[in-house]
Order: structure tokens, then sequence, then C-alpha cells
């Protein structure tokens, strides 16, 4: 019984108790404050409140997982990765096509495959599938995908000729794929590529990642949120 | 309990978990939006909430069962199905009525005959009460007479002379049961015809299916019903 | 653990499942379609939605209950229906005072006494507390002085002057305390006067009876108060 | 594991079941129609859910604990009354105070202080660590303390100047604190001082004297409000 | 599992098992009453909704780790306060902007900075990675900081120009600060300096200070929502 709490100096399990708590936490921040924005806005809250909702229940099981095992819960991970991902690229779409921005198909397509080589060649790479190192070299071919098609592609540009509050969502949006996303190789690299697997550094920075993308993410969301419906009202 | 977590290389479980997760989100999903749209869509996505509701429910069953017995829990399938594919089945006739579209109560009672046959000798196909190969082909007459009625009987041509919105809802059901149901036989096929059981293929291709017809279904139902709403709000 | 799943051989208890299943989604169907309709019919729902609420407490249980011990589960089904049947009866005098018709106290007072009758000798006998026999026909004339009563009682004829709605929501749940409650004389009969104790059939009636004048009985009250409610905002 | 479901001859088993679901669909019921009434009752319908809420909590350990050891719950009984009979105290401030009556903090103070006194020489005297008569009669200071301020003093004073609707829904709770309450003190000398500790009549009578006092009162609140809110919008 | 429950005579467990119900009756109360308030009081609910809700969930953990092993949960404890303290100085801000106060960035890092000196140096002082001495010490320099910044700082200036309901909060808030938060250096003098480490004073001590700063807090907040909230309304 006593291994299942959370030991006092188990640091790497106290940032999984912070992570899972506050995605609880930000769910229902963001379904309540859903029920309050104006109406073009209420489903990007949704999305990011479902964002928290999936990593909250993966977080459940991580949390304890790690408490038990003391090692990775890749397999929870990367589960959580590939519904909420494309969750956050689904995102993307909501807050363009909200205000008439003509973002074609073929650039959905191109994010979708650029999410889906990042995560299944992360997953080959850590589950030892795949040698850890070509995993992660193929899975960063993914991951530039999705930047070159936010950044100069078509969704990039459709946001351009956007209004001001849903042109500051993109930056954001961007600014999460391009400085938050980096915290995971960061992690990678922690983990996989200073002699040996360092399990504990690996996790601390996934946790730090996760609560960068999907909690400051959706509070960035919320925010803009918030300023434009306000706008209108006053 | 190690045991009891999942591992990281059980990729049918890692589809379990997929789905699992997805049930949960979606039923969140559908009843929150379902406050938003307009009244005549409301009810169809309270059910479709209902629908991955009860799916959550029993995949939250399966995927523990997966997890410990590694076998197929075909028992909380049929007892999943026996409740959602008649929600399905009354699905349509509250897109259809909901617009004054008249439907006989003897079309209802052909859908639900069909739905019947094919989920019980399905199941004793499966269960192994009665061969797996007489089960199958009696079920698979089940839903051609689901196919026969939406196509050609009564219920399709009340369909074609609704109005546009629910003419593309009731086209996109029609689709989900030809094609999206189409997966289930496939499954059994793979599963039980190929040579033995394959347990891990019948589960994997199962949870594809459910995804389909329970998730995307909905997402289609919802989309309609967003941009029908949307369409005299503006 | 084994043993705690559900086996697909154990068809009643793929019934315990059914409806344990089916009190969830129920629950949640009523609480939110309560929301809807027009406020002297939001009280009926609410009701019908606590008396699945509450089944499905109880079904939980004894869903467990049968999957591990086999037996009947006789305290949990008396403690569901004395919390469930008069909430039954209180149903008649919300549908009937909501109109204003004009129901007495000492109306009221017959049926509650026609359930403890109905509901304490039906558990002395099958608790084997009292013969099996004696508690049934006890039991039967605390069922007869119910049907009495919304036949040809006072409150009976307080409906026959209402308003169509009502007349229809009150016609509906006579027939179900007569033909729907008949279910369970039928289940106590097949269980213990067929030649020692059936606990399957028994179980499985019981199962069918709950279904039916718990979940069907709410859907009509919610039928007619959808169609009540449509009826003036159109 | 069969030792921890409720036993069919566990009577008082039974009465903690009865209770503990009660709870649960009052506070569902309770916080559902408090979204209905005229604002100035919302919070007294609220209140009404919290106290059946934390009663729900407990009863849920209680009722676990009594199938388990067959014995009192005692701690589990005071920590609950702790924090709910005072919530019931401040629920006659809200009736009062929404009216505009102008009841002092003095009230409120001796209020307390009998509340206190009532509570903690009752838990003294039950959990033994003071004689059990000496802890009753200290404890029925407390209760008199109650009674003469809610009749006669301050309280009872500034209710009899309000509004009709709020001077019935404070006689109300005048009888419940006057005859609900003193079935706590039944309870007690039956179950302490009729010769030995009888466990199963002290637990069966507190059950009920819950029932009527968190139940029952928050009805007669529900009602009370429900007919004033009726009389201002037809 | 006798052991499991709580004891009658553990009455630092009785504190834990209040405070752990009264944080889920209050997440229930802040989040019900913020549906009604004034929209901009709504967030500050939210804020002491989420609040009580991290703690509930901390608590839930806590009671059950000193129920099974009669030690100062300390890693759950500071889990907390490090989700939750934030919280409140956000909730400052709140506050003061939704007034058009202006309150620079400069004085929340300082506010933070002080939060974080308090909690990591308190932390490290009970874990015993560092002298409970030393540790005690730093954390005070980090509590004066935050004192220091909200009366003589950038946001006390700010608050002394808001209108009268918003200096009215930010007093209460300010006396929560000085007054409820001394109790926890209370608590560690009477845990750490007092001769040897008195688990119970310690933690009955720290679970009145949780009680006074996040439920308390909480209700004079929705005190003055609610206040000014009818004001504008009558």
């Amino acid at each position: 019984m006593e291994k299942m709490f959370l030991q006092s100096s188990d640091l790497v399990g106290v940032t999984f108790w912070l992570v899972s708590v506050a995605m609880i936490a930000s769910t229902v921040f963001f379904l309540y404050e859903g029920l309050r924005v104006k109406s073009h806005w209420r489903l990007s809250l949704l999305v990011a409140g479902l964002v928290t909702l999936i990593a909250g229940v993966h977080y459940d099981y991580m949390r304890d997982y790690w408490v038990v095992e003391q090692t990775t819960p890749i397999v929870y991970r990367y589960i959580d990765w590939l519904i909420t991902v494309p969750l956050l690229m689904i995102e993307f779409y909501i807050i363009l096509r909200a205000v008439g921005a003509s973002v074609g198909f073929g650039s959905f397509l191109r994010l979708l495959v650029g999410t889906l080589v990042m995560l299944i060649f992360g997953y080959l790479g850590e589950a030892g599938i795949m040698s850890a190192g070509l995993g992660f070299w193929i899975g960063m071919v993914g991951w530039a995908i999705i930047i070159w098609e936010i950044y100069g592609g078509e969704a990039g540009r459709a946001a351009a000729s956007a209004e001001t509050s849903v042109k500051s969502a993109f930056n954001a949006m961007r600014w999460i794929v391009l400085v938050g996303w980096a915290i995971y190789p960061i992690g990678y690299v922690l983990g996989y590529f200073m002699g040996g697997v360092d399990e504990g550094a690996l996790n601390a920075v996934y946790n730090l990642a996760d609560f960068v993308n999907k909690i400051l993410f959706g509070l960035i969301i919320w925010y803009l949120a918030t300023k434009d419906s306000e706008k209108d009202t006053h």
C-alpha cells in the first residue's frame, strides 16, 4: 500500500502529479468559460477542454505507473499524443475557418501526415522497435513538415489575411508548435543520447512540455477569446 | 499489478485505449454542442452522445478485459451493439421526422428485425453456440434487410423528398451503414475464416469499425447540424 | 479476477448489463431533455431521470452481485423498488396537479398503502421470512388497491377531466401499472411456483420489467412532453 | 468479497442503503430545481443540495462501514453533522435575510454555540470519552438553546414580520428542528439507556432522522420555493 | 480493511475528513453560484472553485494517507500549494484588472517570486532536505515579499483607487494573506520547533489554515460578488 503513495523524494513523480491535477482543473476551466465567450470561440475552448480532458485521463494512469514502476509510461504518452496532437491541428482550422479564411484540404492533409510521421517514428524509437536515433530523426522530419506548413504554407498565408484576434491566436499557436513542441525533442535527447537512458530527465521534460502545449496553449486561446468577446459586449 | 498496465508492445490494446478515450471525449463533445445547435438538431446530438457514452462504458471494460485476458471480449461487444445499433436506427427517424417526412411504423419494424437478426446470429457464431460460418451468413441477411430498407424502402423514399440538410445527414448515415458497417464482417472474416482464430486482427478491426460508426458518424451529424444552425443565425 | 468479468454464456448476466447501461443512458437523456421541455413537464422528466438514476446505482450492484454470486440480489431489488415505486406514484400527482386537476390527499394515501403492502409482503416472501406463496398473494392485494385507485378512484376521475396531453400521459401510466407491473408477478410465479427456485428466469423477467416500467415509461412521458412543448412553440 | 454485499436479513443495513441512495437522488433534485426557481430561493435550494451531497458522501462510507463492521460509524456521523447542522443554521439566515428581515449577528452566534455544544458533547458521550449520560444531557442543553432562539429569540421575531412564503419556510424549519431533531435523542436513548448498547436501533433511528431532517426538510423548502416562484410567473 | 476506516479517536484524521468534504461542497457551491453573479465576478468564483477542486483532490489523498500512515503527507501538501497559491495570486489580478486598475507585470513577478521562495524552501525544510529552521526562515522572506507587495507595492496602490466592491475584495484578500497565511508558520513552529516533531499538531493547524485560506476566502469573494450583483439588478 505504502508504495502506491507518492514518495516525498520522488521529484519526477511530483511533476506527474502537478500536471495531472492541473489537467483536471484546466478541463473544468475551459468547459466553464466556453459557455460564456462569443459563439465562434466556443468551439475552440471546447477543443482545448477536450485536449486537457484526454490528457487528464492519461496522466492519471501515467502518474500511477510512474509511482509503481519508476519507468517511462511510453505507451500512454503516445496514445495521448495520437489523439491530442491531431486535435491541436484541428484547432488551427477551427480558428481559421470561423472567420472565413480559405484553407484547403491539402493543407490539412500535410499537417496530418507530418503529425503521424512525428508520432509513429517517435514511438518506434522510444519503444525500442527501431533504434532511438533513427526514430528521432525521422520524427523530426514530420515536425519540420508541420512547421513549414504553418509558417510558409497555405495555412500560414490564410492566417496572414485574417482579422487581428484570429491572427494573434494563430501566431500564438505557431509559437507553441515551434517553441513549445521543441521541448519534446530536448527531452528525447536528454533521455536517450546522454549515455544510457535517463528516465527521470526524460519524463520531467515531457511533463513540462505537455503543461506548456496543452494548458498554457489553451490559456492563450482563452485569453484571446475573452478579449475578443468583451470588445463587442462593452 | 504490472500486468494491469498496458504493455507498450500490445498494439491491439493500444487501439482499445484509443477508442475508449475517444468515446469519453466524444460524449462530452456531443452533449456540449447539443446545447448550442438549433432545437430540432439537439435531439440528434443527444442520441449521438448517448451512443458514445454507452460505448465508452463498454470500452472501459473491454480494454481492461483485453489487457488482462488477451482474448476477445465478445459479450461486452454484443451488449454494446444491442443498445447502440437500435439507437442508430432511431437516429434515422429523429432526423426524418423532425422535418415532417412521413415514415411509417412498418419501416421501423423492418429495420429493427434486420438489426436483431444481424446481431443475434453474429453473437451465436462468435460465442461458439452456432458455427462461425452459419452465424455469419444469417447475420449478413439481417444487414441486407437494413440496407434494402434505407436505400430502396420507405425510409429511403421519405428522405429523398426532405430538405437539403436532412438529405445530407440521411445520405451520410446511409454511407455509414453501407461502408462503415462493412468493416465488421471484414473483421469477422479476418478473425475466423483465415485459418484459426486471429483475436488481434478481429479486435483491431472491430475497434476501427466502432470508431467510424459511432464517432465519425456523430461528427458528420454534428457538422451538418452546425452548418444548418449557422445558416439561420447569420 | 477473471470471474469478475461477465461470461459470454451468462445470458441472465447479459440482461443485467443491458438494463444497467440503459439506466445510465436514460438518466442522461431525461435530465438533458428536461432542460428543454415546457416548464410544467420539466419536473416529470426530472422525476423520470431520478428513477433511472436510482435504478442505475442499484443495477450496478446487482450486476456485480449476479456475476459473482449467480443468485438473486433480492435485497438490492427491493431497496430499489422501495424508492422508485413511490416516485412513480408521485409522478401521477405531478402530472395531474400541474394542470390543476383536484386530487385529494386520501387518494395519495391509498396509493402509498397499496405500494407498501405490495413491496413489503413481496420482500417477506422472497427473502424466505414468510412462505413465498403467502407473501405473493398479500402483495397482489396491494397491487389491486393501486389499480382500483387509478382506474376507478379519485385519481382516475381527476384525470378524466384533464386536457388531452395530460390524459394521454395518465393513460400511459395506467397501462404501465396494469400491464408493465404485471411482469413482476409473472417473474415471481416463474421463479418460485414452477418447482424449485429458478433464479435465472426470475431475474431475467424482473430485469425486463424494470426496463419497461422505468425506461419505456419515462420515454412515454418524454414523448408526450415533447409533443406538448412543440405544439406551443410552433 | 461476499461479505461486502449487503445481506438480505440486515434490515439496519437496508436503512443505510435507502438513505444513502436517497441522498444522491436528492442532491440531483435540489441542484436541478435550483436552476428554475426565483432567484432569491436559488441559494436555499443550493444549500439544501449541499447538505444532501455532504450526507451522501458520508452515507456511502457509513453504509460500507456498517456492512463490514456491523457497528456504529460514530465518527462519520458526527463529521457529517458538524458540517450539515451549521449549514441548516445558515439556511435560516438565507431565508430571513433574502426578504430583508433584520437578524443580528448575536442571534447567529447563539445558534452556533448551541449547535457546537449539542454536537461536541453528543460525540464525547457516544465515543466513550465521557459517560454517555453526561454527554447526552449537556448536548440537550445545546439543543434547548437553539429552540429558544428560533421560537422566542431574535430570529423568531424577525420571521414573524416576514412575508407569507418566508414565514411558511421558517415555520417548517422550526418544526424540523423541534420535531425532526427530537428523533436523534430518541435514538440515543434507545441505543444507550435501554440496558447495554443496541447498535441496530440506534442506527436505524439516526438514519430515519437524517432522512427527515435533510431530505424532507429540503423538500419543504423546495415546495415553498416552487409555489412562490409560480405565483409570480403566472 | 478495518484500518482504512477512520478511527473515532483519531481527531487529526477528523480534521482531514472535515476539510476534505468541505472542499467538495465548496467546489459545487462556487461553480454553481458563478453562473449567477455579474459577469466580471464570474471568473473570480470559477478560480475560487478551481482552488477548492484542486485542494479536494489532494485532501482525498492526504486523508487516506493520514488514516493509513499517521504521518504528514508532506508531498501532497506542497503539490497542492504549488498550484493553489499561484492561483490566489492570479485571483488578485482578476479582481484588480476587471475594473481597469493598472497593475504591471513587475508586480506579478514579485508576487510569483515571493510565492515560489516561500513554498520551495518550506518544502526543503519539511522534507528534511535542508534543516527545518533554515528552510523556515528563508520561506518567511518569501512571505514578507508578498505582504510588502500587496500592502505597500504597486498592487496595493492600484487597489486603493478602485471602486468600493473591488476594494473590499482586495482588502479581504490582503487580510487572508496576512492573517490566514500566518497560520501555516504557526503550524510549522508547533510541529518542528517544540522539541521533536509533533505530526498531529502540525497537520491539524495546516488543515485549519487551508480551510480559512481556501474556503472562507472564497466565501468572502462570493459574498462581495453577490452584494455587487444584487445592487444592479434591484
